[in-house]
Parts: structure tokens; C-alpha cells; sequence
């Protein structure tokens, strides 16, 4: 057994920082007019095709960029590169993307001038509930493949994200998933949860999803802007 | 911000004392027969209900047990319970299951004398890869829904995995999934990974994993119990 003694001294509140980090953050993006979206979901809930049928859906009618997050590969920058603007954030293995790995894929886009920049977080439906990316909306993703007792089983993710995307949907016949049930479960712990039903695959809801963002940046992003980044 | 130095003695290599006491279960349960399996999975991949397939199939022919963690409910706890003995083992939000609260779970069955004890990890690709709970066997169930690309995207959980069970197969002719791609992607990472399709709610492919699982304990587990307990 080791038993030396090892003296840590914590000469900074390091969580204190982070999170006036994230607030000046978000209210720059803001006052620049970019909404920033921070997509959580468990592996493989389709983030990355919400993302695709979002850019087709706008076709450059409004700006966006993506950073991308995976513990390993560029696998999804890949895919979404053809599309828009997007960079790779590769963990090397840790469990959720934290803000320093963000403004570092931030400096690696071509420009900074995005009406909507995707945050697409680690596929973990617990640990990147506890890290501000300086986003606006934090927006859980749940497919319909994964059983609709999830936002209990997960009460974190579901309690700070601001929309639920109920994803697809197409599978819905096949497997034994409610919608109703999948919402409600999540309204029980966030009440004011906006829920929305998308098929990426065959664009179903990518209309309403896209229509929400869109007033969402028109209506509620001035505020960010005018919040002071101490608050 | 908070300037406060703090100092932190450690007299104890924690993680070595975690790896030993592992060790030293591992052993325990191998000398009384007990096969311990670890499933890791995404959130909704399907290990719950692998489990009730796997109860039903043998059907009090083989003796089995089940420690289900969860962040919060009792859910899959009543799922099972019906089957076999089930002790919840709930996180109150933590993003894996430890040793200890293994531990604490099994104290709670109604005996020790069990062929084999399952035991269903937090749905999380990454952080229960880097916790041994004592198990002979880690299995990963991937689900057809979730994507072919997830081996190489959550290195880690299939580098330490010793099955894969892909899981509801039944969906195969309505989503975008290729097993032999899913199943090379992962050997990429483990070439030894034993591979398995299974449909739970059709039952299709729980004979051959059940089969497996028989197997291995009756050919490996006595290599387990002659180990060194610190090796």
C-alpha cells in the first residue's frame, strides 16, 4: 500500500471561474447574434442527422456551424462537413466536452459570424448535464428506440435542458415507445420542457424544430445579450 | 473568487486498494460458482431487457441474480422482479457503478448462491469502461438503432468488453445498420470480442448467448478461482 503524504493546495476556485467564463461567453455569442445550441444525448440518438436534416432544411438561408464532439475519430465532422461549417472536438477519452475545448474548436472555424453555432456534446446522457458550454438552449435528444422511462432514469439531463427532441420517429410502429408518455415523464421534472417529434431521415418536424429555433434566436436572444456575464 | 488554500492528505493508494478488493471478490464469487457479468450499454440499448430474455429462457434451470444501477427510480428493478431475484442499486446521479455500492446490493439478496449475477451498469458508453466491479465477464450491448460507428466513437468500453451482444435486431430492415460493420469495427479495438445478435423481444439469438454464457462457466471460471487475488 502507498501511503506517502501528497499536499494539493487549491489557490482558485476553478468552478467559480468556469462558470463567469461560460456567462461572458454567452453573452458575447449574443450579442454577436449567435444562438448557441447544446445538443446532449445518449450514443447514437442522432444528433449528428438532427444537424444534417437542420442545415439541409435552412440550405443557407441561415448561417451555422458545428463543433463536434467524440471521445475518439472525426467520424461525425465527416458526415456533416459537406453542409456547413464544422470542427472536430476529440476528448481522448473524457466523458463530456467542457468549455475550454469549445473555445478552442471556436478559434478553428473559419469565421465567427454564425446566426446558429451547434454544440453537438459527447454521446452521455449524465455527465455533460453538469458542464455550461455557454449555450442558450441545451436541448436533450431522446430516440424512440431507447423506451420512453428515460427522463426519470436521467433526471439531470432532462431538468436543465430547455427542448426535448423526440427522435426517429419513423420507428415509432416498431417498437413499443410512447410519446406521450416519454413527455410527460420528462414534464414531471422540467415542467416547461418544449417537445418536439423529428424523423432526420424523411425531414417529418424538422419544419417545427427549425421554426423554434428561429424565434427563439429573434425573441429571446437579445436578453442573453443585455444579462450581465456576472449574473 | 474564493483564494482559500485547502490541504488534502492522502495516506492511502485508494485505487489500489479498489483494484485488490476487486481482485479479491472476483476470486470469491468464482470459488462458489457464481459467474459475475458486467453489462455496459448506451441508455436503452436493451440489458434489462436481455436479462428478462435470458430469465425466461432458462427458466429456473440455471440459478441468476441481477443488481440494476440506475441515477434514480426503481424501474428496472419492477421490471425484473417478476424473474429473479433484482436488488436496484440507485447512483442518486453518479455516472457509473462502484465497487462499493456492488457491495452494498449484494448484501441485500436473499442469498449468495447464485450460477451466475448480473449485474446491469449505468446506461453510459464511457465512464463505467474505467471501473472494475469485480465482474469475469464485461459484455457491451449495442443496439442496431444506435449506429454501426459507436465501437470506434467509445474506444474504451469495447477495448475492455469480452462480448458484444448486439441487440434488437429485429429493427434491422428499418434502420441504417450493418452488423458485420459494427462487429469489425469493434475488433478493430478487441479482436478476441465473442459476438452475438439478439432479438430480446422475439427471443431470436438468446439460445446461442445463453449458451455462451454456460460455457464460459463451466470451462473458465475455475481458472478465476485459482488466481492470486493480487495479481
Amino acid at each position: 500500500m502507498n501511503t506517502a503524504t501528497k499536499v494539493i493546495t487549491v489557490d482558485r476556485d476553478v468552478l467559480s471561474d468556469r462558470k463567469q467564463r461560460a456567462a461572458e461567453l454567452r453573452r458575447t455569442f449574443a450579442q454577436r447574434g449567435t444562438l448557441v445550441v447544446n445538443l446532449v444525448s445518449s450514443p447514437g440518438a442522432g444528433k449528428t442527422s438532427l444537424l444534417e436534416a437542420t442545415a439541409k432544411h435552412w440550405n443557407g438561408a441561415r448561417s451555422m456551424a458545428v463543433l463536434v464532439g467524440d471521445l475518439a475519430t472525426e467520424r461525425d465532422a465527416e458526415r456533416l462537413r459537406p453542409f456547413v461549417p464544422v470542427q472536430q472536438l476529440t476528448t481522448g477519452g473524457a466523458c463530456h466536452l467542457e468549455l475550454s475545448l469549445v473555445e478552442k474548436g471556436l478559434a478553428l472555424l473559419p469565421d465567427d459570424d454564425f446566426e446558429f453555432l451547434f454544440i453537438e456534446n459527447i454521446g452521455n446522457l449524465v455527465c455533460p448535464a453538469s458542464h455550461d458550454l455557454a449555450e442558450h438552449l441545451r436541448v436533450a435528444v431522446l430516440s424512440t428506440t431507447e423506451g420512453d422511462d428515460k427522463p426519470g432514469k436521467y433526471p439531470k439531463m432532462f431538468r436543465t435542458s430547455d427542448a426535448l427532441v423526440i427522435s426517429k420517429t419513423d420507428l415509432l410502429p416498431h417498437v413499443p415507445f410512447s410519446v406521450a408518455a416519454a413527455v410527460k415523464d420528462a414534464r414531471l421534472i422540467q415542467p416547461c420542457l418544449q417537445a418536439f417529434e423529428v424523423c432526420a431521415l424523411t425531414g417529418d418536424g424538422v419544419d417545427a424544430w427549425c421554426g423554434y429555433l428561429e424565434a427563439f434566436r429573434s425573441e429571446r436572444l437579445q436578453t442573453f445579450a443585455e444579462t450581465e456575464a456576472t449574473q
